[in-house]
């Protein structure tokens, strides 16, 4: 009776990611999700999704179980608490709010029932939820996809999904207890068969070797307003930029975590992305649509980790420099920092 | 009477800091100016240019003696060979025509009589003309100017024209000749009593000067998208990326050149542009427009000639790499570079 109820699963941010994500999780039949929007509830609420994908083909008009505008108050409404909480959000700690702000109200404090997936990109995104849900179990979801949402509801998927799943670490709980957990949420990911989602043990080693796409292609997109695919055509992109970033990440990875990169990670992740999808990798896109970076976890925490543990990150620094930069323009451009008024050209 | 006649100069390129030249040579009397337009030709010609200058105020429809839109072909014509040819186009050696091919009309290889003046950034920017005129002497122009054309014949001149005039040296020149070049330059320059403009016996030590400001601010504005005030108020801006370039700057000057920048350069060049008036210097100018930027003189000339003496130069190589980027994203906008085509998300 209990093994054939559904999982509810509360999915926060379902754009690019987060719509393919809802779409695997309904599609296997074991979970029942409710989805978080806010740009594109409208849309999505009135007509579903319209998804151009690799893996699902052409499909029209789909609808998550349920879709909400804000994240539900399970106290205020006596609901029962979701077996798991996914962050599909970009994690963005310099602007708030916060994820632990953010999942709050479907997650008390003392919350032991409900496992939080974070599938978000970077270094170090569990330390401020193990200290403020510190008996709750957090997987890791690693995911190399390439998807994104054109406009409110609109999303083309155009590189095949894979998400590796650990458990973050939680020294508070059983580790059999967690890797039960990242066990079950795989199966119930992997149950429609129209994705490669695995277990992974090694939480470390996925996201640092992401970090070499994600602390490197992808700012140096963002940056020079290039594709995966053009990045790959300029003149000196990948000699003179991509490569020499990857190096470092590299050799932080090792420093920092003991993590060893396999000889070829750098090729392989710079050749990750087919040259002719000329994929726009999270940050451009963000860029574009005039959003935020999610720059701190993905250069910042690799950076400040690997000069802690005396890694040479010259290339690496620039880059992340270059990102505070362009987040404080976005700040600007939303009016969310105050500048003295502008002068003449000729004295009035 | 020989002294009376105001020297014929050919003035190329009539943008935001050409537009006030030719203003600066013809207010003084001593000059006749032809200015050579190209984008801006047909609003010059018909209206004349709409100027708000800080030195000049607000002039309205002001046109230079000449206005033409190629090069005069001196040969064909029968006229008489030009006392000066100054040049304020922009300088992009990756961008053909080169300057050479660009005069060549106005200037046989034979020349003798008249002089060349660069009003252009950058080092090493004389070795091509050195070549294909090894018999005429070339001024050197450092300019420290805010102006900028908004649309065509449109110029806003929003901080003082300062202009520096020495001789590039010719070695098949005597260099008494070449300094009395500069310095009548000068004069008829000058003359006008709207403009600094000074004679200089040291044109490396103004080249390097100048290039603390233009291969570390200027490319960091245009890669960033911040203008000069904007960079100094966004949150690590100077210290994490114009400052630690700037310091590589005066260590290549010194190491390559000989040149003992003063220990104060580099925070007078961080303040040079007066905050409140928001400056867009000319690469990120360029970038707005989608024009090509002048990052090989700026950028890659200092760092070839720093790394070849052996100068750590971590950021400005980035920054460079990053313009070189840019400059293929913009010939690819312009259609100069042949991709594969896009593929389809969904295999047809």
């Amino acid at each position: 009776m209990t093994e054939s109820r559904k999982k509810t699963v509360l999915l926060i941010g379902g754009g690019g990611v987060g719509a393919i994500a809802a779409l695997n999780l309904e599609t296997g039949g074991l979970a029942e999700v409710t989805v978080v929007l806010r740009s594109n509830f409208k849309a999505v609420n009135e007509s579903g999704y319209q998804i151009e994908s690799c893996d699902h083909g052409v499909v029209k008009n789909w609808k998550p179980t349920h879709v909400v505008n804000s994240v539900p108050d399970i106290t205020k409404e006596g609901n029962e608490p979701y077996d798991y909480i996914v962050l599909t959000t970009k994690n963005i700690p310099d602007i708030p709010p916060s994820i632990q702000d953010l999942i709050a109200p479907a997650l008390p404090p003392s919350n032991t029932h409900t496992t939080i997936v974070l599938i978000q990109n970077g270094l170090n995104i569990e330390k401020s939820l193990l200290k403020s849900h510190s008996n709750t179990p957090i997987l890791s979801g690693v995911s190399l996809i390439g998807s994104a949402e054109f406009e409110p509801g609109v999303v083309v998927q155009d590189d095949t999904d894979r998400l590796l799943i650990g458990a973050f670490s939680n020294p508070n709980l059983p580790s059999t207890q967690q890797t039960s957990l990242a066990e079950n949420f795989v199966k119930i990911y992997s149950a429609g068969g129209k994705t490669v989602c695995t277990y992974s043990s090694d939480v470390l080693y996925d996201r640092w070797r992401k970090l070499v796409y994600n602390a490197c292609l992808n700012p140096i997109c963002a940056i020079t307003g290039l594709d995966t695919g053009r990045i790959r055509l300029a003149d000196g992109g990948i000699e003179g930029l991509v490569r020499p970033a990857m190096k470092e990440i590299v050799t932080a990875a090792k420093e920092v975590a003991g993590v060893e990169l396999a000889g070829d990670v750098v090729d392989t992740m710079i050749e990750m992305d087919p040259l002719e999808i000329y994929l726009a990798p999270s940050m451009l896109a963000d860029v574009r649509k005039g959003n935020f970076i999610e720059f701190e976890n993905l250069l910042g925490e690799p950076l400040r980790e690997g000069k802690k543990a005396g890694v040479a990150m010259p290339t690496v620094e620039v880059l992340y420099n270059i990102c505070k930069a362009i987040q404080w323009r976005t700040k600007d451009a939303k009016g969310r920092v105050k500048i003295p008024p502008k002068r003449g050209a000729v004295a009035k």
